[in-house]
């Protein structure tokens, strides 16, 4: 019996791990790195930096999963979330049959929560119920960056009784959703909050939020939009990447 | 200058504490205890047991916020959240304006995370906004009950690309929410999930998740309607409260 850990390790600041994840890491044996992108630099740091503050002892080891063997796979399916998936899918079993050892406990830390826009629980669902393999698998949550952006601005996510809409910038973009109160948009590679900016719209931004980048903007849209889109071009510019996200709540209610 | 720090102890399990929030606990002066109703000798229970294990040193003291004063000013407001509201934050104030001095750190030690379905962080800005006192706060995230329900079913809050709205049994009562893919739903004083029993639905339940007496049902939910409602009658008999929320997705889709 092989075991996996998908720890969420929070999204950005190192303080968000929970005891519960500062206990699996210590668990593991083996690591699977597998960062990519811009952004890979700083994300594999704070990885490894969470490593090296809550794991008492030398007792692991760390694997590269991103090596160019798999990148030069991955190209063919690059096209699409699913290929994507299933190249992942082929890039796990291969780290789970060939660098693991029965008995062992190898980790995928996972950005902010792994149950919120992140494929690894589906992928080892999907291999766990393969029955090629004998392998158990834990999900530990993780603080998301809808928390970390909602706590960074003081403000709660929902208000008095309403509720919450959590969206990709994809469907953003085909409107407000319907009869949505307080919608928060993660993966937004435009900048479609503008489309809302003649709405009576409030609007709380964040991008690297918890890091030493963090930026935060809020306000009624139309009075800040410019300087977010400003803002994000330039921080994007100067870091060679950007994570952001925002929630926007229509305006003119109570604001309780 | 006072301090007051909004405190997300997570849902449950006392190892869903994060390092800043045990970080913050050992900043903490004077921890204000509000629990009340049924739950509130396990929830107090928790919340100290928390307090004993990740607090350094016995520089702190615990002021309960519920006593009978208090209680007997609720009611008369009883009626609104509204007006619940308005009833804690005079005791807020009383609580910050005679129970701390000056340069001391207060903090509420929120369930879940202060920014979903909690008034913690409203009342708090309303009164530091009211500039009678000087007052600073900061808010801590927390594993939210979320969260623990979608890790604890190895589950995935969303399905790939697609939104997920978070609601309350009230609002789920309308109807499953226009164009929504997974829906979760909180505060259901009553078994709103029978409202779908008969449409093509898959729905993944928890009840007093990350404690000792968690249960946990999924399925289809016509296959599993009646055991939830069975299950959940009899747990709330024998424990004389209940704390549960749901998952529900349309089936029909790919699982992915
Ligand atoms: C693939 S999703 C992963 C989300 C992650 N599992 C979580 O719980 O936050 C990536 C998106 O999350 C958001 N995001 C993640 N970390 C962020 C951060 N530190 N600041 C702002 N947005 C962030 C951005 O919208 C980004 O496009
Ligand atoms: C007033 S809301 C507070 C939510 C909290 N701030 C959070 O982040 O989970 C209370 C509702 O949260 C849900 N809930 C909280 N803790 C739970 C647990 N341990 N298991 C199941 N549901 C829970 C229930 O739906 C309950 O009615």
């Amino acid at each position: 019996m092989k075991k996996i850990l998908i720890i969420g390790i929070g999204a950005g600041d190192p303080d968000y791990v929970t005891m519960q994840a500062v206990d699996a890491l210590n668990r593991t044996d083996v690591f699977f790195i597998m960062d990519k992108g811009p952004s890979k630099t700083k994300l594999i740091e704070l990885r490894k930096e969470i490593c090296r503050r809550y794991i008492k002892g030398n007792n692991h080891r760390f694997v590269d999963a991103t090596s160019p063997e798999w990148a030069r796979d991955a190209e063919d399916y690059l096209s699409t979330v699913d290929g994507l998936n299933r190249d992942k899918q082929a890039l796990f079993e291969r780290l789970i049959s060939q660098e693991m050892s029965d008995g062992e406990c190898g980790a995928f830390l996972v950005w902010g929560d792994p149950t919120l826009y992140d494929s690894t629980i589906r992928i080892v669902e999907m291999i766990a119920g393969s029955g090629r393999y004998e392998l158990e698998y834990e999900v530990i949550p993780g603080i998301s960056s809808v928390q970390a952006l909602a706590a960074k601005h003081k403000t709660t996510l929902n208000r008095i009784g309403q509720s919450i809409e959590i969206t990709t910038g994809r469907k953003m973009a085909e409107g407000f959703p319907e009869g949505a109160d307080s919608v928060v948009v993660m993966l937004d590679g435009g900048d479609t909050y503008k489309q809302f900016a003649d709405q009576n719209v409030d609007i709380y931004w964040g991008a690297y939020i918890g890091m030493p980048d963090e930026i935060l903007i809020s306000g009624k849209l139309k009075d800040v939009v410019d300087d977010i889109e400003r803002i994000r071009t330039e921080a994007r510019r100067a870091n060679g990447w950007i994570m952001d996200s925002y929630l926007m709540r229509r305006g003119g209610g109570a604001k309780i």
